[in-house]
């Protein structure tokens, strides 16, 4: 795979060429970030020149190069990865820490008078590039977004994807493509602009009710839309989108042209328009082709915050998935409690096993992630993946960590559940008991309609706190209708900006998930997707509260449960009677019964 | 008195003579703040332009006169006294609502190109100057500061404050005037300044170890500070400073100066030096002074920081002065229940009972605000204060709500208490029940260090909110030392922004005072100040929490107790024992038999 560095072709040959184009350019450092023209979280391996260049393959990480210097920023998720993968290679790692100089900072801080800084613009967002310019400003460096040195030297560097576009159909999609496109030319005409250009691939693909399968996990496919007051165009290689779902999109006013055609469509607005687009969602490069004349109104993406507001069928889509994941997972842990006691259990086997259960249910497309199996102090890496090389055997005492989900045609599910192994010590029960206690204060939380939702994260963590204990990651992220498990406005996390946009609002769906990462030793997170609801209308106004859609038991072995508040048992109680309400249905013989037995009353 | 409209002098008189000189200056929109050149919460007479002009009283609205309009916006508290005191003036009352525009985005919207709108930039600060042009930009008016109309036509204008300027001496004063000024010497250098300019009276009075009398409540007086690398220059009337004071100052390297010489100092800074401002807390008139070549380097007032961490000798004074508090509160509070038998209680009584109890108590100086005595239907307008001409008399049944606090030269307080009368009903009984929980919530909070505190007002609420209820204030501001009873940088408020500077740090004093208000009905409000202290440094980095500085009984017989958890019950037990065992030795008689009876265990 031409991604990975090779003895004739290594790390140390592809920096030295990369130098010389870099010398005849008058370039005095090259950025070269983890990123696509769509700033997804997955990156098809066409833009994944950063692995191209390191030879790091860590999902995030920053390459900066110049003549004497290159250097990795990597964050403490990839410091291990990084300082094998980078040896030999002469790049240093650059460990991210809060407090400390980022790759930008650096670049604003050694650029002399006079650099010039080179990044793919087409890879780079119009907001991150605003912010390095003014980095560079200070010392009177400049920033230059208009050429692709690996265009030169990356000569077998993969294609763009080309697996089919799908529709994603009704009864499963709820919502009609026209009355979404209204929508959203009404918030275009709002906000004062006649156009609107998305660059974000499931903003896209909702939109125009397509999926794909360019990046594992995320249903959706390279592709840019550009909505205008009459036209609504999907540009994406045409080789993809076949004759009879073109005809439809057709009949429905949307128009699919080549994926490249994008640059001329912009260049074709008439100077004295203007353009709508998310400053942190599109990249310089292609708003470079507007001509001057054309105007810019930065906002989020309109569809962002439609996306992110189900309606009341697509929940009712959600609670049948939720049911078949929940059944599915029922099937795994019987498997898993019946099968350690003979068998050699592996993180790896586990993947395994719980992927097939998914797989088995009707409906199910993919993984939403990659799967994290993972046993002690494994654990206590929020992002572990076990590997054929590394992985943990489940053996001896302790805590099972399994953070998994799957995207099926009516919803996306991501649940954390904690597995007892032999017999877990007071302090990984302790552990766990404040975790539940986290997940339970938010999932029973009531709120005022549209409070920001970082404002909510101190619900869940004030029984976690109160033992002088924390975790670094959010306590929520919102989760995608049959899309990416990873979408926003809201986040529930006291260290993200408290922005407008955060508003938590009716129709989202947004995990709680709270932890305890013991480095070296475990780590503890049990999650739950829930859905904001109304809760009323009163005198002080509407508040909403949140309906758990989450189907599985909460092992309460990994439970001190005489430190459960009343309360908390109560809310423990009627939901294992609700997932065994719900789930039964779907079960038979000894997954059936670890369902009855794993849901009994406290 | 002269800010006072009258039969010879009326406010349509007023009016016609200040249009008449915006007519002669070209000036199309005349904006009236209420504000003073130091941006304070209570304006001395001598700025009280907009309540001479308009003949409304109430301490905030804003003012805005054209030829043909005159408008006054006000909140919700003053719409019911702006209604009665602009009948018949021409003013009109525009109600301020949140997304409704405000003064400023009304001049904004209604000034055409080439208008001129004119503010005193005396009492306008920079940033809302900043915003007024913004918003004046899009239409092509402009905005002119230079000049005061009052001057022409306000011919009995009160004079300045002339009160003498005292010391604040030690024991009670427990930090050194030097220390403090090389501390803020060094933020100042930190920030790249040489120069930095003080005008919030507080920071002044706090920096210097003076105090003053110029308004009512906060003991500070009216000065400006000018602060450079080898001087520091205190700005007020010199007949206020007497010589021993004056030389006391001078031996420490503070020189005073006279107000009006502000000025001429600010004017005298040396072109390519720079000045720190707080562009919050500094008018444009004051800044007009400086030569061009000066620039402004702009961040919050070091001062504001410094002042709100209390030192640990600080802190036990401030003890102390919580146990007089709390044994002035048990003898009016055995009074008022010994008394309402057989005597006509008013609202206005229990202010003059319970004032004359704090003035008994040792180092007491004033109260840190007016006396709020509510009894039920008052209770529910937050900002109450009953007057000889609309009072209420305590009988019959319901609740009384008593917010009140005292500046004593070793701190200040402010607490509030629900009293009930005859028999309180169970919706009241509810609504204190669940306002005492929040409390205890919040009170009994664990937090990271640093955390940004409106993210800690959800704990306080989550109680509240669980049954559909909120208020509209804050659960918490700052409070001062001997200073005022309203301070930042941090507050505890989920409406309020989340910025770095309102993180929560060790010795910061802060109210925690949740509330419910039936308009019509009754008030519920329970305020306790707590001081922020460290609770421990372990794994998951440094921890907060809070010690309950307020020592008054909260009396159980508005709580429906079996509504309180264990953990609230013991909160509460606590409390009390500790309220009994620091405030029973300086009462003696009945008022110690009221604090036995109010402090029983539950």
């Amino acid at each position: 795979m031409s991604l990975t560095p090779s003895a004739h072709f290594p790390v140390s040959e592809r920096l030295r060429q990369t130098r010389a184009i870099m010398q005849r350019e008058g370039i005095d450092a090259l950025l070269v970030p983890s990123a696509d023209p769509h700033l997804s979280e997955y990156l098809p391996e066409h833009w994944q020149a950063r692995q191209w260049l390191s030879g790091f393959h860590g999902s995030v990480g920053t390459l900066i190069v110049t003549a004497d210097f290159a250097g990795l920023w990597a964050d403490s998720r990839y410091w291990e990865q990084a300082q094998v993968e980078l040896a030999g290679s002469g790049i240093e790692l650059v460990k991210l820490m809060a407090g400390q100089p980022g790759p930008l900072d650096w670049l604003g801080l050694h650029m002399p008078a006079g650099a010039t800084v080179a990044v793919d613009g087409a890879v780079m967002a119009v907001a991150a590039a605003r912010q390095l310019r003014e980095k560079l400003q200070h010392t009177g460096a400049s920033l230059r977004t208009d050429i692709d040195l690996f265009a030169e030297v990356w000569l077998d560097r993969p294609a763009l994807p080309e697996q089919a576009v799908y529709a994603h159909l009704p009864p499963h999609a709820a919502r009609e493509r026209a009355e979404k496109l209204k929508a959203l030319r009404d918030q275009i005409r709002s906000q004062g602009a006649q156009w609107h250009l998305l660059a974000t691939l499931d903003d896209i693909a909702w939109l125009f009710d397509l999926r794909g399968s360019d990046v594992p996990y995320n249903p959706v496919f390279v592709a840019f839309a550009l909505i205008g007051e009459g036209t609504a165009t999907l540009f994406t290689a045409l080789s993809r989108v076949d004759p009879t779902l073109r005809d439809s999109l057709s009949d429905e006013g949307v128009d699919v042209r080549d994926y490249t055609e994008i640059g001329a469509a912009l260049a074709a607005i008439p100077a004295g328009e203007k353009l709508l687009i998310d400053p942190a969602r599109v990249t310089v490069g292609i708003i470079e082709n507007l001509t001057t004349g054309v105007s810019l109104i930065e906002a989020l993406n309109p569809t962002t915050l439609s996306k992110s507001r189900k309606t009341a069928k697509e929940a009712e889509h959600i609670r049948h998935a939720m049911e078949q994941d929940g059944a599915a997972l029922c099937e795994f842990f019987a498997w898993l409690e019946a099968a350690w006691a003979g068998e050699r259990i592996t993180e790896l086997t586990i993947d395994e096993q719980l992927t097939a259960a998914r797989a088995r249910r009707p409906n199910f497309v993919s993984l939403s992630f990659s799967t994290i199996a993972a046993f002690n102090a494994n654990g206590a890496m929020p992002h572990y993946r076990a590997t054929e090389k590394a992985h943990a055997v489940i053996e001896g005492n302790g805590l099972l960590l399994i953070d998994s989900g799957g995207q099926y045609l009516g919803g996306t599910t991501d649940i954390t559940r904690m597995v007892p192994v032999g017999t877990p010590t007071a302090d990984q029960k302790a552990d766990c008991t404040r975790v539940l206690k986290g997940m339970i204060a938010l999932s029973r939380a009531t709120f005022p309609k549209g409070i920001l939702s970082p404002l909510l994260d101190a619900i869940a963590r004030a029984p976690i706190w109160a033992d002088q204990v924390d975790y670094g990651h959010g306590t929520g992220h919102g989760v995608g209708y049959f899309m990416n498990v990873h979408e926003g406005p809201q986040v529930i996390a006291y260290q993200a900006p408290a922005t407008p946009q955060t508003a938590m609002l009716p129709g989202m769906i947004t995990s709680i998930e709270p932890g305890t990462y013991r480095p070296g030793r475990w780590g503890v997170r049990i999650e739950n997707l829930v859905l904001t609801r109304e809760a009323g209308q009163g005198d002080f106004g509407q508040f909403l509260n949140f309906e758990t859609l989450t189907l599985c038991p909460i092992d309460t072995r990994c439970i001190d449960i005489p430190q459960l508040s009343t309360v908390e048992r109560q809310w423990l109680n009627d939901y294992h009677a609700e997932v065994a309400r719900r789930v039964a249905p779907l079960l038979a013989n000894a997954p059936l019964e670890w369902l009855r037995e794993r849901t009994q009353p406290i």
